[in-house]
């Protein structure tokens, strides 16, 4: 791995239960030696991507990241276009509903939309990592990604968060062959348990996977009618987002099901 | 320069004008050869911070950048917290209000609101790099930095966007010192020719300065009802900001005036 590389890895270990990381727990973390950290977090901290914080030993996330955040969303403006469309599904369906992207070689939700109507709801926080084998959004993206990508990740310890989640590599493929089929993927208890999922992926304009729309709902709301509606609410939303951020379904993808 | 910093370096020549870079214009902008910019675009393409398109020549920002913006954003809530304050000071002004933020050694704009009740207004684009010397949120800015921040932003060319740019660092020194006693700064048409703008200072919890909230209005419009008005509104804002952020002004800051 070269420098640059380390370096931007070492940012991947900000997470929503580690915004602000100390200098020793970045050199456990990486795994690198605490020089070698130090000096590659200087670099980082010159350029404005990271800030430090309570003094000299402890790093966050620095303001240059929001700059360039905003240069994406006009070249690719897909959390813009998004708004909307988890807005009025969230309302058509009742339940939350959120985005996710790849990066690289992680999925991370990154817009969420709430509904209204209920008192209880699936709770989401924007930046989180999904799992590709234990979420709705994960599969759906596994399902339409690269061959090599799909090995490369089933090849990877596949960790058990809740009694539901299917770890078995044999099992998830069988799983990928169905949702590339229908278009639409589920994980009912996978990720949290008692949480409902429904995802499809989205597509960029040329016809590669970007990341999933998703429907969580609580598993005691899911009715027969539930059930039916998210499903067509979510094919259909999938379908006009692909659309909004002129991107385009691969040959293969079940588009007739959501009419 | 660290070969970290080298890489970073290169994604600050993506900008609105420039949201697609190919290789040959990167090198030609970098100032350094092409084998060293495409082996370090190479590293930033597999961190997932930029991507290549249109074959394999050219490089936009990748979507890694949008995680990294939203643990920024969870970690310092600055945009969120901004948009309603934008929002609520543009109806009241009736003018385009915006947020820029300091982001190592520049200030670029990074939220704006309009408002809904005039035809013409001033528009803006998340973003786009200010100038210090130029904007009234440039001026803000530097009249409650480091000195020798202050120092070697007027040590540079201090380039002259419109006629009316002041470029003398004597006059703009005189300039800060008024600011730093009235809390506001303004500039009309240093910027852009026929824009009055005003802005005031937004500080973080360590009392350090962190960017600017503006409001921008056409020459044509500043009434002499508006010319007390947005001052007095934008103040107050300025200072809810600050504190909607966690943030506080440092002693020296005149809040008493915007009582």
């Amino acid at each position: 791995m070269g420098t640059v590389s380390k370096a931007l890895n070492l940012l991947t270990h900000f997470n929503h239960g580690r915004l602000v990381i100390g200098l020793s727990d970045l050199t456990r973390l990486s795994g690198m030696n605490k020089a070698t950290v130090y000096r590659l977090m200087s670099e980082l901290q010159a350029t404005g991507f990271v800030e430090q914080v309570d003094g000299d030993r402890a790093y966050r996330l620095g303001p240059q990241v929001l700059r360039l955040a905003a240069l994406r969303e006009a070249s690719v403006p897909i959390l813009s276009a998004s708004r909307r469309v988890l807005r009025e599904l969230s309302e058509e369906t009742g339940e939350t509903t959120h985005l996710s992207l790849l990066q690289g070689d992680q999925l991370a939700s990154l817009s969420h939309a709430y509904a209204p109507r209920n008192a209880t709801k699936v709770m989401m926080e924007d930046a989180e990592v999904l799992t590709f084998h234990g979420t709705a959004s994960g599969l759906a993206v596994l399902a339409f990604a690269d061959p090599g990508f799909v090995d490369a990740v089933l090849a990877q310890p596949l960790e058990a968060r809740t009694a539901q989640t299917q770890t078995d590599p044999v099992a998830i493929r069988a799983e990928l062959a169905a949702i590339q089929r229908s278009g639409l993927a589920q994980s009912i208890g996978g990720y949290e348990a008692e949480v409902h999922s429904h995802a499809v992926p989205i597509f960029g304009p040329d016809q590669v996977v970007l990341g999933a729309l998703a429907v969580a709902a609580p598993t005691s709301r899911m009715s027969d009618d539930q059930k039916t509606a998210i499903p067509r609410a979510l094919r259909l939303a999938g379908l006009a987002l692909t659309e909004r951020i002129g991107g385009a379904c691969p040959p293969e993808f079940p588009t007739d099901i959501a009419a």
